[in-house]
């Protein structure tokens, strides 16, 4: 069976796996970042490379590709990273640079693009042609299978369903506009929207499950409140679940997908938050694109990005 | 150069073209519809292709391909019309039903689905691989052009931007959904609410304009008020612009082609609405993707689903 090395460089941890054709990961590493310096970053892969081949009996003879994800807009062709603000880069053409290290082709892609197709070759929507893959955590964010094929777009921005208006004009967003879901329903905003709740006495409930300090005040603090059946905390997820419901449901009206994939650390935290989110699109949505729609939970989690990331690197 | 038959099932007229693989338009007919049985529009079309023929000095040896655009959802793979509301068809397998009688393999295809090809092929997106066009008349929809090829979705029921949510839960659309795009802009919806607005009196102007005949109230006596500079009708074109943003704008973000082309009679009809769109669509689509965008009207105007319908039978 032909094995990929894939990497995913997330917001707070470099981590990089073997994984077999089948999606299935022989051995991986994680650690917080360091220096973020792209050479930096290429040498630890390299670094974690040997080390996976120790851990698993392997050696580079076995692996038949190289693959990246990491957020950010990436041209696909070239694998050059436009912008990818969790590492701080800008026109980082780190596919060469990283191919200059390990002497391997090495195929760099957005991090959802990547979980998008791990779920599509190796999760829940195996054998699927045309998926939704949406990813609710610190921030929001969507890949797209289409006809089989992953959808990168234009420009490799594609799926950027955060970065949707819920609310044109109005709470602004980290990148820089108005209005997005991820401005509302993102784990950081959320965050920052319980905090402004808080200091107007409106949240007093989420601020005792957060033992009283307000800089725990965040979504674990809001799921324990609503486990508790608090009216604010509860409404505070409806509200969640509509704007979820909207950007999504119009997404799958536009698109007609024969699935969605909801995964993310948030579904994971805040267990109410999956079956209001489900109920909300299917509000939204097209009657006849939403009938024939499953919606499932990612079946890879955390490991979406760098089971996808690899497996996209197999020629 | 190769041949191909278009048809063009639309809500008033029937039309079918001879159509050179080019996109050039040999030979043309038009009618009303008479009887809308699909025995008797399959065997009409097949009369208007002998006539075709007659007029461009062409055989049935000629022809590569037939392709049948309407509006309504089509099974792809077996041109099964599932629901064709402007014929009144439910369940028509009417690729099989004209091959019987044509002698011909057909491709039935959404009109839309069409008209987008058509743009690609022949039209103002030429070359361009990733293309989301938008059509406004009596009602509103889109083609996806992704990658180079037409994505119709799981159902094919992609692109019906028409009825994504902008007012969820508000104004009934034809689709019996609320809240639907289209039930603030589609001409009908347009002429009902301008006929609305005139028993609130508060669109007086529209009213001069269409001759004080209330019946007469519609998209073009909204063009001629705006036109004389009535604060009502420029409110209500700002109105319809933002909702049209609102929708297409967010497509963009999460589609992030490189060019949108916009047609259809609305945009005939109301020479301000245009540049109002545009603008409405740039302030709601993400930056980085409106950054590279090109918007285009349609080349092929009423002819764009014609062509493509032919031009997609062409093996």
């Amino acid at each position: 069976m032909r094995l990929a090395v894939g990497c995913d460089l997330g917001a707070t941890n470099l981590r990089v796996a073997l994984v077999a054709e089948d999606g299935q990961v022989l051995a991986s590493t994680r650690e917080a970042h360091g220096d973020r310096e792209p050479e930096v970053v290429a040498r630890r892969i390299a670094a974690r490379c040997a080390d996976l081949f120790a851990m698993a009996g392997r050696t580079w003879n076995d692996v038949a590709g190289v693959g990246v994800g990491l957020a950010g807009q990436i041209h696909s062709a070239t694998g050059r990273v436009v912008v990818g603000p969790n590492l701080g880069w800008r026109d980082v053409h780190f596919a060469a640079l990283l191919r200059d290290r390990l002497g391997r082709d090495v195929r760099v892609v957005n991090d959802l693009n990547a979980a998008a197709w791990g779920e599509h070759r190796a999760g829940t929507a195996q054998g699927v042609d045309d998926v939704l893959v949406v990813f609710l955590g610190s921030g929001v964010g969507a890949g797209l299978i289409l006809g089989g094929a992953l959808y990168e777009g234009a420009s490799g921005l594609a799926g950027e369903i955060g970065h949707v208006k819920v609310r044109p004009g109005e709470r602004l967003c980290g990148c820089g506009e108005r209005g997005c879901l991820e401005a509302y329903v993102g784990g950081h905003h959320v965050a920052d929207r319980l905090r402004e709740a808080v200091h107007e006495g409106r949240a007093q409930a989420v601020l005792a499950a957060a033992g009283g300090d307000v800089n725990q005040v965040g979504p674990h603090a809001l799921h324990l409140a609503a486990e508790h059946g608090d009216p604010f905390a509860l409404d505070f997820l409806e509200e969640m679940a509509a704007f979820l419901g909207l950007a999504i449901g119009n997404a799958i009206t536009l698109l007609n997908p024969r699935k969605l994939v909801l995964g993310g650390g948030m579904f994971h935290g805040i267990s109410r938050l999956r079956p209001l989110v489900e109920r909300a699109i299917r509000k939204v949505a097209g009657r006849a694109q939403a009938a024939e729609l499953t919606i499932d939970e990612s079946a890879l989690g955390d490991d979406a990005g760098l089971v996808g990331a690899a497996l996209l690197a197999l020629p």
